[in-house]
Formats: C-alpha cells, structure tokens, sequence
C-alpha cells in the first residue's frame, strides 16, 4: 500500500504535501471564479483546474461548491466580521461614524471592492449564494451589532439592518450603478452626511 | 413593387399591420426575457421568436438589443418616472414619506417587484444594462426629486440620491437577500423608521 487511493475527500498525496498555503491559495482562486463566471457557472472542477490541483483536494479542504462560495465569501469579508465588536465598543455615540468610515474604507479600495462586489453580484443573482450571504451578514455581522444596541432584541437586529441599508444603497448607487454626481462626490462629503443617519438607525429615538 | 424588400429596420408587411398593441407586446416578451436570461444572454432574436414576430420587427420598433432594453426599463419604470412630481409636489415637509410609501408600495407588490428586480440584477452585471439604467434613474427620477428641492444645484442632486440609497438598500436587504428579521418585518413599522430619514436626506440641515 505505498499509493494511496484517490477518492473524493481525500486528496492526492502530492498534493497533501503542497503546504499550509494550498488552503488561501484554492480559496483566492475560488474568489476569481465565482467573480468572474458568477456562482451558476462556476464549477470545483474549473476552480480546482485554475489552482492546479485535483478537484479531490478543494472537495476535502471545503465539500460542496456552496461551501467553496462560503469559505471564500468568509475570506473576504473577515475583515468586517471581525471589526463589529471594535466597532461598536467605546462610546455608542461615535458608532454611526465608526461604521461609516470602515464600510466606505473597504468599498474605496478597488482591491477590496472587487471581491465584495463579486459577492454581491452572486448573492443578487443565485438563491444558494443569497442563503450563504444572508446567513453570514445576519447571523455575524448585524447580530454582533445588535447585541451592543441598549434596545429590545428583535428592534435591535432591525434598526442594525436600517443603518446597513443605507451603506449598502450608498454603495450600489456610488460603486455598482455609479450614479452622478454621487459617483464622483467628494468621499468625506458622502461620510458626513451618512454618518449621522447611521447614528439615529442605532440609537436615536 | 407588390411585394416589400424585407430589409434590418422595415418590418414585413403582414406585422406591420399587427395593431398598435405590438409595441406593447414585444416590451413585454423583452422584460421577461431579460429577467429568464439576464442581458447578457438576452438576444433580438430570442425575443423576436419568443413574441411570434420577425426580429426585423423589433429591430423596426427599437434598434439594437440596447434600445430594446432601455424600452423595456423605461416601461417598467414608467409609473416611477411619472410619480416624482406628484410625489414631491405638495408640501416639502411630506415628501420623506410620499417617497417610501410609493417606493415600498411598488416592491412589496410581487407583480411589480419581479421586472423591477430584473432590472437591477441586469444593472449589477452589465455595464450596458447599467449606463441604461443610470441613465434613466439619474436623468429621470432623481433630477426631477431634485429639482424642487430648495438647494444648490449639485446638493440637491447629492441629497436626492443618498435618499434613494437608502430605500434601494432596504429593498435589497428585505426583499432580494432577504436578511431577517427585516424580510418578515412589518411594513408600516418599516415606513415609519425610512421616512424621517428619506426627509432629513432630502431637507434636513
């Protein structure tokens, strides 16, 4: 028994070898080919080909293609899902700005906004990418947000999304459509006026 | 010269004389091709087949596959389209809550929320269908908003557009990711919390 049997789940041997990165590299991969062909068309077979591995090792580093869509849509958004506690930590009243500044931060960047938006573009336009999604922003981000507002539970988890809401219409319209003048307003013009808003969705009246 | 030179741009002479409700008709047949298909994958052709008449004929009533397009948008848009003046007519101080009654009124309808989500989703993911989109929504919608606003020029339009951020925002939260509890919220309670915000982006200090 010195070669081992390949079987879905079990990578070859070779590959098993190829080092802690293999994980980030099929996963950066992954994020190209769902951003690029959408989640319909891509496939673990077309990903496993563009990171020059055996689809058996993307099955058993992630399962399904759904779970690929996951852990790359995790990837991305680590960044946010980890940021909600420093966010809303330190005085409630600096949050709406806290927010507003790290949303756009990310959205400013073309090299994080491309990502993102793929994710988006996916979740708008297949039922199976919109459940990951919807489960990673519910469940991590809005609800850590929540879990900080001094308000009852369910008014809490609605006004988190309120103030989500108006990041994520400001960013499809600025970004996405890229609507004039907004487009091409001034960034801390855009924050100044956004901030505030996010503000009362969390803890105005 | 009995018999027409079928020719890119003049119809056959057996559709010409389909009536006036042909126009109508393969509008209607694009819409729903561009929502099955998405604007990519959308072709003259297919809608010609789809609507039983030769793809000269739309070619006649529309052009290219662009204009076919933004005719279809500007269709489904139309009530949109009429709507800003009334809605920002009257008094200033209501128009907050004129805007998301009306906004929510057409997305929480499942007849109208369908094309219009076909429209969105074509804008997120083509550049053409995007400029036709911004186009119409920028011209159109938010121009004619901010025109009664009693500000500069290029505020007014600013204001305009970061109001409809945040209504687009929650219908892609509520009704395309469908986040919870924001989906199954109760719309009035909904209304109630956009409202002010819409009125303090569109005449708040």
């Amino acid at each position: 028994m010195t070669e081992p049997v390949r079987r879905r789940g079990r990578p070859p041997r070779a590959q098993q070898d190829a080092g802690p990165g293999m994980r980030e590299r099929i996963l950066d991969v992954a994020r190209e080919e769902f951003a690029e062909r959408g989640y319909d068309k891509a496939s673990v077979r077309g990903i496993a080909k563009a990171a020059g591995v055996d689809p058996a090792l993307v099955h058993h580093y992630f399962g399904t293609k759904e779970q690929v869509f996951a852990a790359s849509i995790e990837m991305v958004l680590a960044p946010a899902l980890e940021a909600p506690a420093a966010l809303v930590d330190g005085p409630l009243d600096g949050a709406g700005e806290r927010m507003t500044r790290f949303f756009f931060g990310v959205w400013d960047a073309p090299a994080t906004r491309a990502p993102l938006l793929a994710i988006v573009r996916s979740a708008l336009n297949n039922e199976v990418a919109a459940g990951v999604f919807r489960g990673l922003v519910a469940s991590q981000l809005l609800a850590r947000i929540a879990q900080r507002l001094d308000l009852p539970e369910g008014e809490a988890e609605l006004r988190a999304s309120l103030a989500a809401a108006q990041l994520v219409g400001t960013a499809m319209l600025r970004y996405v459509i890229k609507v004039e003048p907004l487009a091409s307003a001034d960034l801390e013009w855009v924050i100044a006026r956004i901030a505030p808003v996010v503000q009362v969705h969390l803890t105005g009246p």
